[in-house]
């Protein structure tokens, strides 16, 4: 397998990424997992992060980051922070963005991938962001990720030796009916991915992360395993 | 003062870095400071970096990352790693990157600034990066910035909202000469910052930052006291 194989998979333990990360395999890709805390309300998703890559013998490198700042600027860190249960459809349409907006959150997760990236010799970054059923979140955009690959030529040993770091995105464009579709023909363990925003015994079933897993695993006509 | 006159400056604690800030509080900015530890092979620059916030008032927030993977991929990191010895000229002039060089740190620096900002409603970011008198790292150079000015506007709230995060780095086409000058002017304290990429009581003088930072004040004819 040549050295342009070896991707790294942003792996949060979330129905998307382990799409993304069954893909990649599927693919022949030799993934290298990188799963980040950032002060998130709970760990449910690393803790299934940990378990799909066991099961599947992937290496997962798990990394932790503490960012003061974001205490207050979005409702999935803090003790105090609340998760909204305002309707999506009527924020989306204000033209407003959810409180669960995490400032950068893709832009540092792909920072890190990068440096993961241009230190391990890997050329693709596979990433699970969706543009069509989300959270209107602008980090989650094809536009978003365009110019970035730019930054990456630019700003990396790999570019400057004419090697340069790819972005994959293979959920962006699909809605959540075609992503629950994707991962049964990938075989995707349902009940080894998390969504909910909260971290309790179950997901919640209130907040957006849910909401729009459970429309998508009904408009595919597929029974979700996960609680 | 208006919302448009808060900014985030990156400070390592280093010379360059710490010019910024006192280039950013001459012009009236309001500072926010931010310094990034990422594991490198001592922590003498954020001791300045703390000195440097206390004297001029300017509130500052520390964060620890650490990467893994960047033990073995940087000279920088590692409690074995070796700091080059071999003239950065001849490096250069090979078209190689020195083995100092930490992959995608600034992009990584930068994510973590653009968060902040985003968090806190700062649309500058200041940083010290150096395309002249530097050691030739692809994320020091103008063409890495620009298009990562685009990339924060698609991708985070004040891009969403019309309000861009603009990068400001005021040295980057400046000799060291000229920075040392401009810190004279700017009354930038010498023996608060530090460069040596060594973490001993005195800077070690030979390493590549040592060597820029000593030709920088001796064209200057200046005489450095930070020994």
């Amino acid at each position: 397998m040549g050295k342009d194989r070896k991707v790294i998979v942003l792996l949060s333990g979330g129905l998307d990424s382990a799409v993304c990360l069954y893909w990649a395999l599927d693919k022949g890709y030799k993934c290298a997992a990188l799963n980040i805390s950032y002060g998130q309300r709970h760990e449910k998703e690393t803790f299934y992060a940990h378990a799909l890559c066991k099961k599947r013998k992937v290496k997962l490198t798990k990394i932790k980051i503490n960012l003061p700042w974001l205490e207050g600027a979005t409702s999935l860190v803090g003790k105090n922070a609340v998760i909204p249960d305002e309707p999506l459809k009527k924020i989306k349409s204000a033209g407003r963005i959810p409180s669960t907006y995490v400032p950068a959150r893709n832009l540092i997760f792909m920072s890190l991938a990068a440096s993961m990236a241009d230190s391990t010799g890997a050329q693709k970054i596979i990433a699970g962001p969706n543009a069509i059923d989300f959270s209107g979140y602008p980090d989650c955009r094809p536009q978003f990720y365009k110019p970035l690959e730019k930054v990456f030529k630019e700003g990396t040993r790999a570019g400057a030796c004419g090697k340069e770091i790819k972005i994959i995105t293979p959920l962006i464009k699909m809605s959540k009916t075609q992503i629950v579709r994707l991962a049964v023909k990938l075989g995707v363990p349902f009940n080894m991915t998390w969504s909910c925003y909260s971290g309790g015994k179950k997901p919640c079933g209130k907040c957006d992360a849910c909401k729009l897993r459970a429309e998508g695993f009904k408009k595919a006509g597929i029974k979700d395993i996960c609680r």
